[in-house]
């Protein structure tokens, strides 16, 4: 019974559909195919903004080749000190960026704050023998299971861009994000002042489906030619592509973000006694202990240990598709610990 | 009617068949899944020796981490002036790792020979004002629709041993020149001396699914840190691993390199009178004259020009996936040329 | 009356004797020269032990290749928090190392300690997916003016040793922490468990002239490679080699370092109510308020602000050409705030 | 004898009195100094437009920062087959700009042509692919000892510009080209074209002291910041700008260009039945077979050989502090051989 990560998820069937649906004889590779072309109107129609798309196979590429775009290798990145960039990707926007430095930011909840943001600024005024602060990299929702509002996002993207930084959104769990604010996607973007987005869809069904989103085409400059070069143009673009058209034309990020963030909901409810954050999204964070960890684990349970070395912290990650037993044997456990 | 390239190709049933199967439920991500972990002892079988594999979704990620493993950022990759590294991949070895140089070697029918190599060797003795020889890397089959014989990379091979230089080889269309050749994958990959192999299944029926095979463990060494730093560690790494176990196990390699090797070589020999180079795997290289060519477009056949502007050359590939009468009227027309 | 840096200071006249001394006539370039020959030997005889030594013009030059030498791209270097590789070399390290990452850790009086480190190590087990603990650097003389024990040095490096990182040593002001300590060069190194110094003359004397020391010769391995791609190989270079020598021959470290070092001393005295920390070698950080820092730059004394606006601290370095009667009037000024 | 290289010359008295000069007391570090203040008016005035300069200690970093400014990661730089840049320098452009190509051009006496420019440029056109144009890279005087023509400089930016590459200018012999062309400074640089220059000192009689000149203050954008990275902002500045200023002002670069010119017009006189290539600057290059290359050395001379392994060929370079003793011996024996 896996709540490991939503990474472990299968892939939905729409997707698959798909990918059979556009494997119908021989096409242009490259992305100049009808899939593909797709894409920016799709995603201008999602984002009631004129944007331009870019498909990649995974996020951390959606992540790296986004900041990359925007921040020269003297630059830095401000972030949340649990943000995937800072932890989870070997180095990848450093790598990407030709040696940017990665900022990284304390506040409550895995939320940047705008006095967190203002702090951090304000204790390295630029010189020639400092980095110069170029991004602000959010991620909606959080590493930590909790979403922005619309107006934190807006009070940082302000202050960001009065900085003359730009702002980066990791959204590889955007729809979930999306599904428990209930917003539009455009109030959590570029109308609160995101320049770009790595629009997640594989940890949400799809079978390897970044897209990123540029809500500036001036911005967007040099991506094409920085995704090549890292070997993140796929020959046969047109079945990333329609990965994204079916995610996005089908309702299935909304599905899906519904089924886990449920799923999370009442795992969240069952352990209310035990949570690290709320519950606001698709993961669940809790205080344990040893103990009740090894029972949930002997009761065949698979997650991962959260935080320092014996923390007692767990993480929970509920996917779309997961068991609905599991679900319920787990809530169940939960409750009884 | 696509005679563009073997990228325009769909994907072969037996591959959607092997996505289908291994979407059953969450496994974990990051290749420590049932699928990845078979992969090397399939590789192994068909190598004939123990061999360390990693896939990856695209040839020009494959090609560049796996020169990126073995080139230091000061070191010089010999290669032929043809190469698709040099060529057409906006430079990712260089980027991958970080600012080696290739440099280029001019010799007959897109093929490196010993000759050529030792002589652009002998040329640059190394100092520390210039980069330091560091790989050979060989196109197997050649930008040019050409086979190395397995004597021919032994020779080269030997040469780069006895130099300390690695041996690297791009197989995008490996494949079709083991059934051109018909011979084992031993004999043209470690017997003959290579090192690192980029084994491509994409071009010939895959969705998107390469395989880094190093022939010894030991230079794999930090490959693993640098796919994930790249991007090119996806989450749900099932679904190439899937892809590449049948395109080994069902003998689908095999049976899509035959289809294209053969489809290239009836258009080779309906354009007998106009060959740049000998038809030896699934690209056709002819002289036809600006002329010819309006003719063949006008009759409804895409292809690249081939050469410099004007130089009334033209470039056909066939894939595994390629209309029967779209062939047949190829070459009924190339015949009337 | 300047305070500022010990880089704001002139040139002794030991190293302008020097310099013409070896200017007689032509010698080959690039360090085939009898001046940069004999450094290695003179090196081994200062630090009793054999030793690889490269000049350099500048410190940051000295710590950024040093560094790139020991750690790879997706490789982790340790340091403190107010570390000059961290906070003022406008990212060289993660330049020349191809996007390592520099870890932060904290703690007092600007040394790192062996638990610090050791919490830091513990708090991030290395996996695929996040960088890899490569080095440790420290400053002696910190940048806090204080200076590391030998046994504080052994500890870490004992420490840094068995987790397989090695140990560099920024020691821009390795003199002033040498005089201050009254040991062997020996005892802060090697013995220690230091694997490269960057061994600072400039500062202390020197035109431009910086010792990268290798304690081991295959640790040197590909270090002139990078120094030629790095533009830091001087085509004259017998005019910073000789500089070194007459710097270690002449025990010219030593007497501008016990010059620096006392006035130090003195304006720590003077200043003792507000001393931030112990004055070990030539730096002095007081915590003045503004006021008092107004009425000593009113009186024409130039120092730098320290820590965050409006701390309400300052910076104060000695050099070894202060004038005495600055000294005298900047003590008496100190005595009476 | 030493016929090997400028860089084998000492330093002029001139330059080592501004060193001196510039040794009174303590002046801001970093080039925040009186000397270094001065360098944009003086440069100006010398090449009749406004300019701004960095100072930097060796050609190739100036070579290096100045392309790394100028061109992206994804940027080609055409240059000679002979230029610095691509054989002497381990590869510095490439690690400075992030990974740039460079594009080699074959032509003619060491000089690049406005139809080999233009052939190279037609013969890639850009696309997704494949590196982008981005810059031109001349040498003055070039690698043979040729010197460009103003109208030659003049079609070759102008080529440039309307393909919308940048032209940098080599000028590590920058007064031995001025010196041979009886020009003003402008007339081979900013008006013919160039965007930027490597203004070399060091080889003409200078320690350490290049200038990278800039004739637009827009291109400059972040030269700072890039150069402080490389580790290439001295912090004891004056020295380096010191040198500069006593190089232009006291018509230094004239009298030492003069000197070196001269001594290289006679032994090419001398040697008018082996010469390679017209005797244009300092150097000369003479097929003279391996026999006489014996007897020279045998006889005392010392000197590079040039080109391919027993090409018989070899470079001699005069220098500004030749004996002319020395010079008048070689003569004699080049008029016997």
């Amino acid at each position: 019974m896996h709540f490991l990560s939503d990474n472990t998820a299968s892939i939905s069937p729409e997707i698959l559909d798909a990918i059979h649906a556009a494997n119908a004889g021989q096409v242009p590779a490259y992305g100049d195919d009808p899939w593909t072309k797709r894409l920016d109107g799709v995603f201008t129609d999602f984002f009631g903004a004129p944007v331009c798309v870019f498909p990649v196979a995974t996020g951390t590429a959606a992540n790296a080749l986004s900041l990359a775009t925007l921040v020269p290798p003297y630059g830095a990145i401000y972030t949340h000190e649990d943000a995937h960039i800072l932890r989870d990707e070997c180095g990848a926007p450093e790598f990407y960026t030709g040696g940017a430095r990665i900022v990284t930011v304390s506040s409550a909840m895995g939320k940047l704050t705008h006095s967190a943001l203002a702090a951090a600024l304000d204790a390295a005024p630029p010189s020639v023998h400092t980095y110069q602060p170029a991004a602000v990299a959010l991620t909606q929702a959080t590493e930590l299971g909790t979403v922005y509002q619309p107006d934190e996002i807006s009070a940082i993207a302000a202050l960001a861009h009065d900085r003359q930084l730009f702002v980066q959104m990791d959204g590889a769990r955007f729809a979930n994000a999306l599904v428990s604010l209930g917003v539009a996607p455009a109030d959590i973007t570029w109308k609160a002042g995101v320049d770009v987005l790595s629009f997640g869809a594989t940890k949400n069904g799809a079978l390897a489906a970044e897209a990123v989103v540029f809500f500036s085409r001036e911005l967007a400059r040099d991506f094409e030619l920085r995704r090549k070069r890292g070997g993140h143009l796929l020959s046969k673009l047109r079945y990333v592509s329609a990965q994204l058209l079916a995610y996005l034309e089908s309702g299935l990020w909304k599905r899906n973000a519904e089924l886990a963030n449920g799923f999370a909901a009442r795992i969240g409810a069952a352990a209310a006694a035990h949570l690290l954050y709320p519950v606001q999204a698709n993961e669940v964070f809790v205080q344990l202990g040893d103990l009740r960890k090894k029972v949930l684990r002997d009761a065949g349970f698979e997650f991962y240990d959260w935080g320092a070395q014996d923390s007692g912290a767990a993480r929970l990650v509920a996917s779309w598709d997961q068991n609905e037993r599991d679900v319920e044997a787990l809530c169940t456990m939960l409750r009884r610990l």
